[in-house]
């Protein structure tokens, strides 16, 4: 393949209360999306531990800790680049729900600390307050890899068009989102959210969401939009490796048919870049 | 009702070539919309004849002509809101595709010059270049009603999202979207895009296509969307005179539940406003 075509793939992981459990479970989705093929391979948000202020601390590590090695050390092994879906990351006194990328080698290429925090009261559906826990980022976050300028943005971040617009301006063609989708929302703005975002963007959107849990908090149901919005690839709740092959010509071939991504009026509103 | 309900009224008329039949069933659905009860009603883009190069020009008349007045007794007679659809407005050597919007009086209220130019190539489905014929609009449109603060664009304006929270963040809590959307793009796109354009900026939208001709050029399937994403009201491509009532107090509760329109980090990235 050339090196606008690989293939993606997205570990559908449902979090458990055990760290070293989820952490090796992780591990063996990871080398069963690189045995089938992938290239890129994405975890999901805050995977090591269940979406619950009672374990983001505990379950916290400073950058460099014991997970990112390990973490780096898979993506070395098996000569991927690995989307670490987000742990949550210690620095002082402070939490943050953050995204570490790694290089086919293993070095660290990007990291992302989520900006959007998850503050949402919707009435006998979900009630979650994440900023009780987690500070925001402020980094926009774009990167290169040998297939490709990708993004990165971490689950509520999704609601947020310009966040999404920012980093295809910058040139991303795919973007990689790590979610703990709650099932009410999921239902009703998942697959929405996602092609939408792919077809105002002209680009390949992935959505990484944890699997059903018992609880049933997060939604699973992972996706990889394309640039016409439509669904490349999509599995149900249940833990899965899903793959789908990219092939970027496809971004060229669409913004050529419906020019919208290059002809926004930016002399009439603001766009972000 | 109080002055945050109110009955809106689609009329997805069907486009023959006889520019006079146009306006007698524009007129007769427009009064079946106010029969049943509408306050807002909406008519299609460039109503008056087929989408067709061919047509715009001998169909053009300038600002203040016939239709506009025909249109505005219509407003006055019925005591409602009318958004025009759109007519093709001749303006010295010029033309553009206007939405002429009338108050409860006949007063002219507001008038739009799409922005967007459909110019689209996707080889076997869909080829046409409107910039060929008519110019582009410069200007973003938010008016005043009675019934509270509204927006409009046209048709191929869907695509571009900035526009739209252009108008959310002027205030519009409505956006009326006249159209004429083609079938291929339109089975791919209308509804994603309609709903997600209503969630994003968490206000209603309505979208108003001319109905199946019987070369199968126009999409139908007008609807509204809620601010939740939800679709309220819709119909199939024949002929409809679509009525959903409107209850803007849904905008705050979804704002305040999902409060993503009201937390953007404008300071990360610039919000069109």
């Amino acid at each position: 393949m050339s090196n606008r075509q690989f293939r993606l793939g997205l570990c559908q992981l449902m979090s458990r209360t055990d760290k070293e459990e989820n952490m090796q479970r992780a591990e063996a989705m990871v080398r069963e999306a690189a045995a089938g093929g992938a290239s890129v391979v994405v975890l999901p948000e805050v995977f090591q531990c269940p979406f619950g202020h009672e374990y983001f601390e505990p379950y916290a590590e400073p950058r460099g800790g014991e997970s990112m090695r390990r973490m780096a050390q898979w993506a070395n092994e098996l000569g991927i680049v690995l989307v670490g879906g987000s742990l949550t990351e210690q620095d002082g006194d402070k939490l943050y729900n953050t995204c570490y990328v790694f290089d086919r080698d293993g070095s660290l290429l990007a990291d992302y600390r989520k900006i959007h925090m998850f503050d949402v009261d919707i009435p006998g559906k979900v009630s979650f307050r994440e900023s009780d826990s987690f500070a925001s980022g402020e980094d926009i976050c774009v990167f290169d890899t040998d297939v490709g300028r990708m993004g990165v943005a971490i689950c509520y971040d999704l609601r947020f068009p310009e966040l999404m617009r920012a980093m295809a301006r910058r040139g991303a063609e795919v973007i990689l989102l790590p979610a703990k989708f709650t099932t009410p929302t999921g239902e009703a703005h998942w697959d929405l959210l996602t092609r939408a975002r792919a077809l105002d963007n002209e680009l390949f959107f992935a959505a990484v969401c944890a699997a059903r849990d018992p609880k049933g908090q997060c939604y699973g149901h992972s996706l990889v939009a394309g640039p016409y919005g439509d669904i490349k690839a999509s599995c149900d709740e249940g833990e899965a490796v899903l793959l789908c092959d990219i092939d970027l010509s496809e971004v060229d071939r669409v913004r050529e048919q419906i020019p919208a991504f290059r002809t926004l009026r930016d002399d009439l509103y603001p766009v972000a870049d």
